[in-house]
């Protein structure tokens, strides 16, 4: 018996009813923080989530259309894994009930309901970290969903969101990371000053991205290269672990979280643009600390 | 008398008028085809629009609030130098006008209704262009807007969006833009491969953004610093002038549009994300070239 015949049993086909009403709330902030859940929607996040659940159970229950579960055999395939687990509710649902849920314009006929992932600071700490990537009261969601996808793809070990930012589960948000808030531990409502305090007592350097800031990344990048190289090179070593900070899309850093770094590095800005989408600053920044992290131990710089 | 004064005597109040329709017409594609022109939202386009009529004139129309017009007195220093030119209409408009003008969820005070900019992609190749960004078959506006911007940040010459593409006018990737589209020229609507035919007759490769790649990247940028340091390096040589082309960001690129390229270039993924957003990946293809390029006649990987 397939997975859809094993669903067809009970499927929901009434936008109006209450359980799918507590799926929607799960688009407003409150609702998320009072049931310790967030939705995950789309085939992709789907995946991510129920292929962490089967590592470090996350998923609390998923919504799925017929049409979904056939167009998307890799979903179909972890859900009968997770089937067995008794713990997750898995419901067949109707295209109607699906899209009452899902807080899309497109839904893509999968929702999953998870519980919330974020860890306190002190835990991605004590793992002595090599990359963090640290967003200061950004605010739009879709920007610090790319800048999460951006610096899983980078290979940093976590992201923290201070006190002030967007919440990471917002649905846009969770939507832009296309499955990576399932990758990489991240931490919200971190306090700055005491972040950068526990940062440096695990041996990281901190940077901040700064248009105007006093260190170039291309130079420190070739510094970078010349130390693997074995020649002398002064400056901040990228090859440090470090902690990155990007500020808000509209203001910036200001200048006291300016001033808790050790240096204020400038992307080049090569043509007339004035100002750099913090998605592009941290995916040039973070980018650069794991060129240099990964090529540190290597020689010659033109391996 | 100030530029407020000289515009309140006819501010527009009527957010029903023809007027307003016309120009909230022009969200829609094909009244901006029709009429020739698009809209340029929220006071950083306004500028770049203001600023580049100047030099080139680009501006049919401005719409903006007393309210914006105290608030952002670059905008109204740029005004005051366009309002001797009669073939620019200025008014000021209630919030309630502008709000019914604007595209935006929030909108932002000031509207520009702009000329189309694109220019025949063989204006841009006659220029010889050392850097050009292809967007095949992007559809997101929001995409395309970031990469838009990424180019303009990274120096590139030109930005070109082959048929099939998402209009770059749309008023959601105008406002992602943050005014780079009236930084640099932008091609729409290209044929690919006879784009690419002439780019390569004016002397460019071209690389294509795959996450399957048989190139590295950064082993591409590792032999570019080499190269530049006097060492002897193999492969392509990314101080070349060189096209980029980023595929459609749910298939990639296809494998004929593949197959057009000189490489097919990966940007690594060092953590677990399956993938790369279209404007991280354009973003560290783009500022790799420019490095490279920027590098070429330097010597010393260690500068």
């Amino acid at each position: 018996m397939d997975l859809t015949e094993r669903l067809a049993g009970r499927p929901m086909t009434n936008p109006r009813a209450d359980r799918v009403k507590d799926v929607a709330g799960l688009a407003g902030r409150s609702a998320r923080s009072r049931r310790g859940l967030f939705l995950a929607e789309g085939p992709q996040n789907a995946r991510e989530a129920l292929a962490r659940h089967l590592e470090a159970p996350c998923v609390d229950a998923v919504y799925v259309t017929a049409e979904a579960l056939a167009r998307h055999p890799d979903v179909a395939v972890l859900l009968e894994q997770v089937l067995a687990d008794r713990s997750v509710f898995v419901r067949l649902v109707s295209r109607e009930v699906l899209a009452a849920m899902s807080d899309a314009v497109t839904p893509q006929g999968v929702v999953v309901v998870c519980r919330l992932l974020d860890v306190p600071a002190e835990q991605v700490l004590a793992t002595r970290p090599r990359l963090l990537a640290v967003l200061v009261r950004v605010q739009d969601p879709g920007n610090a969903g790319t800048v999460l996808r951006a610096a899983d793809a980078a290979g940093a070990d976590a992201v923290v969101l201070t006190a002030g930012s967007v919440d990471v589960y917002n649905p846009k948000a969770v939507r832009s990371t296309a499955g990576s808030l399932f990758h990489l531990p991240v931490v919200q409502g971190a306090d700055l000053p005491g972040l950068i305090d526990g940062a440096r007592a695990a041996g990281c350097g901190v940077l901040a991205a700064d248009g105007r800031g006093d260190a170039d990344l291309d130079r420190l990048q070739d510094a970078s290269a010349a130390r693997a190289a074995g020649l002398p090179a002064a400056g901040y070593d990228l090859a440090r672990p470090t902690v990155w900070l990007f500020g808000n899309e509209a203001q910036g850093l200001s200048a006291p979280e300016k001033a808790l770094a050790d240096h204020r590095v400038a992307v080049p800005v090569h043509g007339r643009a004035e100002s750099l989408n913090v998605g592009t600053a941290a995916t040039v920044c973070l980018y650069a600390s794991a060129r240099a992290q990964r090529r540190a131990p290597a020689s010659g710089a033109g391996r």
